[in-house]
């Protein structure tokens, strides 16, 4: 583990570049760490000044002659190589590299910082950057960034992928009060990355939570994992979905393209909020800086106006929240204060005229509703509304409950009276129903599901390693589908008996062992859809049909001019609901520069995945994504996750082995498990009936897993 | 057609209610009457009171004795009745009462409304409310509500059924500069609804936009057809999605529930854009009131930070909006004009470091772009960055071009001296990407399709009403399906033969007739879902078959115990993808009040659903809906929408046959314009193969229309 704390906690600190001229980026820096009240020791560097704002300056880091625990370079990229050369980890412990003409403007930029990372790699030096913004540390008075604003303390730390958007953050939060323990400008990420911060953060008592801007993972499931250890709220936003985005990225950074559903899954599972816009992230940061907890997804609704209360409806329930439904008790108390023709269902309607008095007694009544978890207070201008006096109402009412209050103001200038309220007492607030909404359901996403537990087979590993070890040990893809079968029998996966015949003697034994009806399918590896092409031939139930079967066939695999084709024979399912299970693996991404071979980014490692399996798979994708190993509770997750899920549980009448689906789910994870070296697996169709499940056809490839 | 006009351009406006006491509302309207500055004659009405703000004041409309084009009345709900009892049309035109107490507060009140709305029915004057906020008309210079707000004059109208909403609206257009041609509070909607308020303002040429917040249509066919008419854009805002929000809407006023996907298709159809946030509608608002043309989705970024550029990407393409190519010329251009290191591809990126005259370049260059239609300037505050200076490029840049130019700019507190010049400039602003991509989405989503035509049979439709006289003039449910088949094929529609049987014998014919293989089917009313009870017997192919389906369907029968089932015979078409295309009619609502019956509210009429049909068209809802009649972009567009029609294209290597599907759908609608009797008519599935299409099940329902 690197040592994230010299470098966030440290007790001295040399500004390479530190100018004379104010202008310089060196000298804001350096300003900026006087203003921000550092107490440790400074080291102005800079060859041609004695001293700078009354602090004697060093011609190079090595003349400082003390163990630097951060050294800041803000020079120009052709000059930092020079500097950092002949130090060594008892010079400088951290760098900064400031300066920007690295990989992010092509491949000389890239040799460059290879070069400049690989010597200090060496030396033992971590190194952030280069072509970042610089950090800033609540704990020890840091502020070592370029960005001119004045950033409170606070309890969130902030990593940002891009300066302009953390600087943009920053400015954000001057205005609305938002304070930070940490803000880091991660730039290029050429030693030091995303998940060294996160380790770090997790351990660091400051911080409340984690908010990350990130453009790429260098290692995403290495993040998952970070996330499924620790209770702190970890935000990420994430662009790049769309392959125009994915462009735009590779053009300003050397960003890789990821698969974005394995992107959303690993965020999932890690327990990791994944915002999608600019301004999700910040009104998060602003309900985690002033933390309570969300107990539950039972929102009420207090307003003024009834239109807005019905807007506000339909938000709570598209993003899946619930209208909670008040006590009888606090419907009577409710009538008993409030006016005749009030609503005091959910949403409470204190009517147009309700002065501030009225949404006292509404908040007290519906906030002692057991029923409730979070109540949003809408007020909207109108001719005896109090803003100010209502906001004030709200706050006390806020500071006196452990549930959320949210208040959201619609309306113009006359709410800023209110907004000030708010401001003052640390509140969250929004102008907008829906925005608020947006938040509360992030919130309850991350109100995180128990059961960590994970589904265990009896394994008698060793046995199965040498039954598979020819399989195993080769690329090896399936297109004699014998050994699979057997593979898949070891996990209890039922399978259809098989039969792979020539001619119509084959036939013939094929059918006395299997029950009629039998299917036939032509099989060859360029066959990916046979039921387009017409090859698979249903429903055959005696021998005269199978001899149709067999001979239509074998004139369909002249016509198509397919060599070494398979006839292939099985009993036909009837009546069965087709579904897939599928494994895939995702591996790690390496380039070559100047020869030699570097990780670019970390895999994900094995996704499975499940959904509605046959001819429409790919139309409608009904599928649900996990990366392996899943927990019991992804298992029953994933298939709720998907449509046709309600026609396993009987929608349409009929009722089918949902227990059955779920140990294949659990065996195939166990198999992966055991044999990482298979690269992909896809069982479409898998079978499903009122009692038992069968593989019917299964794809498989081995390949070498260089992790 | 109402006479909307003396009512939004009264020459003579009298009060009743106007007070000595500044807090009542009669007294709040006649200030604001009088603040705003309307020239026409202006007559309080208040029986204990000689003057008021020294006008004379009347003790009651009848005493002035002149016939006044609109009387506003703010008084007790009891007190209204008595007021205009003896009113005629040549006393007073127009009625606006502001007064609540009516049908939203139940049964009672909803007593009065009729008694009141009756009254001034029959004598010929218009009623606008009860339970409203009261009207602003920029024309006359008229603001007659009791809102305090300070109105701009525009070419905005806005009705809003949320007196609140309205309000709140009116608050934040003050904030923005936004200003209104019409305001109009329509309240309960006794008399005046909506499509009387549209009607005036498509010919009224002051209104360039119309902005609608219902809660319900009075009749949201004829909004539909209004909108078609017209090339204003209409926006409306309408909640009440969900089952939670419709009860909500039941507790606040007297709404009815309509059905969110007709709602959906009538809008599109009618080229109404309808928005799910007060947000967006508040940002519509602020486009249309300095209104430029939209050219099309194509859309240029230009910005001083790579990420978000990347993340508006994102947006812009999740929007269905396209990131413009920029040409060779723009890309050689900008990068003469821009340092070496910044993007000329789309998203321009002019580097951190960017001042104004950087962007002024850029903006100038991507303007001159033919491939771009419009342009998000995104603005970071990093060290250089001249907020207001670039503000004002921008500025003068849109004013230069007639390409819509849209300033995003991200961050806090810096930003408003930026935020100051476009607001000088009438320029809509954002702070967030995604909030301003949303509302391109929007504009670009009004920008109409041409091509009205409808598509028209050669009808004969006097032989067709005689042939099936019998069958449409009776409610018709239908079990037996000749009547129906023969309906079908005199509208070109193909359907599957059919037999129905009774033992073997009849079997036997039927196969003699049809070919093999069959299909058998078990028919009962109650029998929906036939596949999922085993009640359909597939690919019989011989007689021995035949006779084994034929036993297990009468035994299935008998264990089901039903009653007058039939068996009925078709080919059984193999390899055929399963289609839906259903129709069914949306009636009128009326109630009864008092022993009356009252229509509540139009129905939209005939909706024609098409969509992917089989045994998972509840599950996956692959369906497209429309209002019959359709036009020929409808019957593209419905295909469109759906995935299956990716199936259809030849997704999976085999083409279907669009031409007939499509046919199908012509002939469907023609049928419903020519039978509007039939209630419900459902083919599921329609069969469709590579060249032909048969409707396989046909359900059918006829009911008399009450338009």
């Amino acid at each position: 583990m690197k040592d994230i704390h010299s470098l966030l906690y440290p007790k001295s600190i040399a500004i390479v570049g530190a100018s004379r001229d104010r202008d310089k980026l060196g000298r804001i820096i350096l300003d900026n760490v006087l203003k921000s009240g550092f107490r440790g020791a400074i080291y102005p560097v800079n060859p041609k000044a004695k001293r700078i704002k009354n602090l004697v300056c060093y011609p190079d880091l090595l003349e400082i002659k003390k163990t630097i625990d951060l050294a800041v370079i803000a020079i120009p990229a052709a000059f930092v190589f020079d500097t950092v050369k002949d130090l060594t980890a008892s010079d400088v412990k951290n760098v900064i590299v400031i300066s920007a003409g690295y990989s992010e403007i092509g491949q000389d930029g890239m040799m460059s910082e290879l070069k400049l990372c690989t010597l200090l790699q060496e030396r033992g030096i971590s190194l952030l950057g280069p072509n970042c913004l610089g950090i800033i540390s609540a704990g020890v008075n840091l502020n070592a960034t370029f960005a001119k604003n004045a950033i409170r303390d606070g309890n969130i730390a902030f990593l940002s992928q891009s300066g302009a958007l953390g600087s943009a953050a920053l400015g954000w939060a001057e205005e609305t009060g938002v304070g930070f323990s940490h803000f880091v400008s991660i730039g290029n990420k050429a030693d030091l990355s995303e998940n060294d911060f996160v380790k770090f953060f997790i351990s660091d008592e400051s911080v409340k939570a984690i908010f990350m801007y990130l453009e790429d993972f260098v290692d995403g499931r290495g993040l998952m994992e970070l996330g499924q250890k620790t209770g702190k709220p970890i935000v990420v936003m994430k662009p790049g979905i769309s392959e125009e985005a994915q462009k735009a990225l590779g053009s300003h950074t050397g960003s890789l393209a990821q698969d974005d559903l394995i992107v959303s899954a690993a965020m999932k599972q890690g327990g990791i909020i994944r915002v999608d816009t600019i301004e999700n992230m910040l009104n998060l940061m602003q309900m985690f800086s002033f933390p309570k907890q969300l107990k539950g997804p039972r929102i009420a609704i207090v307003t003024n106006a009834g239109g807005p209360g019905v807007i506000t409806t339909d938000s709570v329930i598209q993003e899946g929240l619930e209208i909670a439904a008040l006590s009888q008790k606090t419907q009577q108390a409710l009538a008993l204060n409030l006016p005749s023709s009030a609503s005091v269902h959910n949403p409470v309607d204190v009517l147009g005229d309700a002065r501030a008095d009225r949404y006292e007694v509404a908040l007290k009544k519906v906030l002692n509703d057991q029923g409730v978890d979070c109540v949003l207070a809408i007020l909207t201008t109108q001719v005896m509304t109090q803003v100010k006096e209502t906001a004030e109402v709200i706050a006390k009412a806020a500071r006196s409950s452990r549930k959320i209050i949210i208040p959201v103001f619609i309306g113009g200038k006359g709410l800023e009276s209110g907004f000030k309220v708010f401001r003052e007492n640390n509140m969250s607030f929004f102008r907008y129903p829906h925005d608020a909404v947006d938040i509360i359901a992030f919130l309850n996403e991350h109100t995180k599901e128990e059961g960590h537990e994970q589904h265990k087979l009896k394994s008698t590993l060793k046995a199965k390693k040498e039954k598979f070890s020819k399989m195993m040990s080769n690329n090896y893809e399936v297109s004699d589908l014998v050994d699979v079968e057997r593979l898949l029998r070891e996990y209890e996966i039922p399978t259809l008996d098989s039969f792979f015949i020539q001619d119509i003697a084959g036939a013939r034994k094929a059918a006395k062992n299997l029950k009629y009806p039998l299917v036939m399918k032509l099989i060859h590896p360029e066959l990916l859809h046979k039921t387009d092409v017409n090859a698979v031939r249903l429903n055959i139930r005696n021998e005269s049909e199978l001899e149709e079967a067999l001979v239509s066939l074998e004139k369909l695999g002249l016509k198509m001019g397919l060599s070494h084709y398979k006839l292939q024979v099985q009993h036909f399912v009837k009546e069965a609901v087709e579904l897939i299970v599928g494994v895939k693996r995702d591996d790690a991404q390496y380039m070559e520069i100047g020869g030699k071979r570097i990780l670019r980014k970390q895999g994900f490692g094995h996704t499975l995945l499940f959904g509605m399996g046959g001819i429409y798979t790919e139309i409608y994708k009904d599928v649900s994504l996990r990366i392996v190993p899943i927990l019991e509770r992804d298992v029953v997750g994933m298939i709720a996750q998907t449509k046709i899920n309600q026609v396993l549980k009987g929608a349409r009448g009929q009722k089918y082995d949902l227990k059955a689906v779920k140990k294949i789910i659990r065996n195939i994870n166990q198999l992966i498990l055991d044999f990482p070296q298979i690269y992909e697996l896809d069982i479409n169709p898998l079978f499903v009936k009122e009692s038992g499940v069968w593989a019917a056809d299964v794809k498989m490839v081995v390949k070498k897993y260089s992790k």
